[in-house]
């Protein structure tokens, strides 16, 4: 099973003095293959650029990183019409402690997975969600990079075991509407959407970036802003986007019911004619 | 280099699909092994079982880890009478997603390292300190515990580089003192002793508590208590803590000189006699 391609090589295990092991530090993407490419490569690539600035680690070389995920997709075995990749990006190793040696190397990882589209009723009818009780720490630093500390999506996840809940969102710990476990969340009012502004916790999705891009270019009113949690109940319309599914509408968040809406259709199809075809409804 | 044990197999690497890797899902512990023994192992092992219990983790086996160390320590080469072993605990392999599978079995790595006491001066001298750019996130539910996800303490440490301070000390995001990258901190004012809560972040350190037990014991006056960023300035002294150094007095913090004073001798001299022997000035 050396699926994996580390610095290039084929593998399925890395040194445990990687600093990725010892604190987490570094950062990762995942991203959708459609049709043999890595879907909307070039925001993705740009996240991980803009991390390992903000982490001080080592530019990635984007050439080589493209060459991996093909070399990578080929020995998967997976479908290259549907699949997932995903990229880490590591301090590399180091001896013990928490500062990095100034001469340390990224570690470089890629290995794509097989994968499925969800069913087609959830894009039909919608899904249900829940609220976490695991709440996001605010930390303006790492907000918005994909960064290896994920403990608190992980407890988050972990609460949605023995749901039948599609999603978990999660609040800040002062009480704002964030995003969800895996995804980011829109919510529609009087036609106009709202998402809550990444500046504190959460990760700026690149599906969130590209509804947003769709947003500007179709001249749909939207607002990136700070969410209270009972903002939530009063909206008309709630959806969810990600790298892999594209865009979710939620038909249940606790005692509310939504419709998929005017204003999520429209953006739906507009995924669709960028290429998120799994996002029609 | 075979100087890990995994799960009691001396190795050097573990899988890339260990959620150690992939979200920091897990938890360590560095502990002074002195005379061969793993100093203080009861508190060590305490919050490790601490830390599995509030991430839902398998119980961590005491007799299994307590002979991996002893094991460790053979393999390692180093100075029984002065060494350091790192255990890290994860939430073991699983399938891509933040969720951790319902049959996860733990992943247990031990490892022991030479090492060196401080200079001698930096015990009766103390050493100089700063303050860190790097803020602590306050997140109640992983506070106290020594998680994986360590990217704030790598943040914190790596503004230290071509620097001569010791340590940086660390506030959270609403500007009261919480600890040092790598250490808790004490402070004396009209001989009575200060140190941070540890609720809402921040590592709850074993020689923190022995000192509290000491301070107990001996009747002195101390509180447990949120510390503003400018209380350090007018305390009378300062000092470290932590599991591998001991207690180290701080002679410099910013514009702030500091004695190493009565308070802070009566504790060295404590642990001196509870085998903290580098602690002694």
């Amino acid at each position: 099973m050396n699926n994996w391609l580390i610095n290039g090589e084929a593998g399925d295990a890395i040194k445990i003095d990687d600093r990725a092991v010892q604190y987490g530090d570094g950062l990762f993407e995942t991203i959708a293959i459609r049709c043999a490419e890595p879907r909307f490569w070039p925001l993705h690539f740009e996240r991980l650029q803009n991390g390992c600035a903000r982490l001080s680690l080592g530019a990635p070389d984007e050439a080589q990183l493209k060459h991996e995920l093909h070399m990578a997709l080929q020995i998967s075995g997976a479908d290259p019409e549907f699949a997932v990749a995903k990229i880490i990006i590591t301090a590399g190793q180091g001896p013990r402690g928490y500062r990095r040696p100034r001469d340390c190397t990224n570690t470089r990882m890629v290995r794509v997975f097989a994968s499925r589209p969800r069913p087609r009723s959830d894009y039909e009818n919608g899904v249900a969600v829940t609220r976490c009780q695991t709440r996001l720490a605010q930390q303006p630093q790492l907000a918005g990079i994909k960064t290896l500390n994920r403990l608190e999506q992980v407890l988050g996840q972990n609460e949605l075991h023995d749901t039948e809940f599609a999603e978990g969102l999660m609040l800040d710990t002062d009480d704002r509407l964030v995003c969800g476990t895996m995804s980011n969340v829109f919510l529609v009012k009087k036609n106009k959407v709202y998402t809550p502004a990444i500046t504190r916790c959460g990760v700026s999705g690149v599906m969130r970036r590209k509804i947003i891009e769709i947003m500007e270019a179709r001249h749909i009113e939207y607002e990136v802003i700070d969410i209270g949690r009972d903002t939530v109940s009063s909206a008309d319309e709630l959806f969810l986007s990600n790298s892999q599914f594209g865009l979710l509408p939620v038909r249940q968040y606790e005692e509310t019911r939504f419709a998929a809406g005017e204003q999520t259709l429209r953006i739906m199809r507009a995924l669709v004619e960028q290429g998120v075809t799994e996002s029609s409804a």
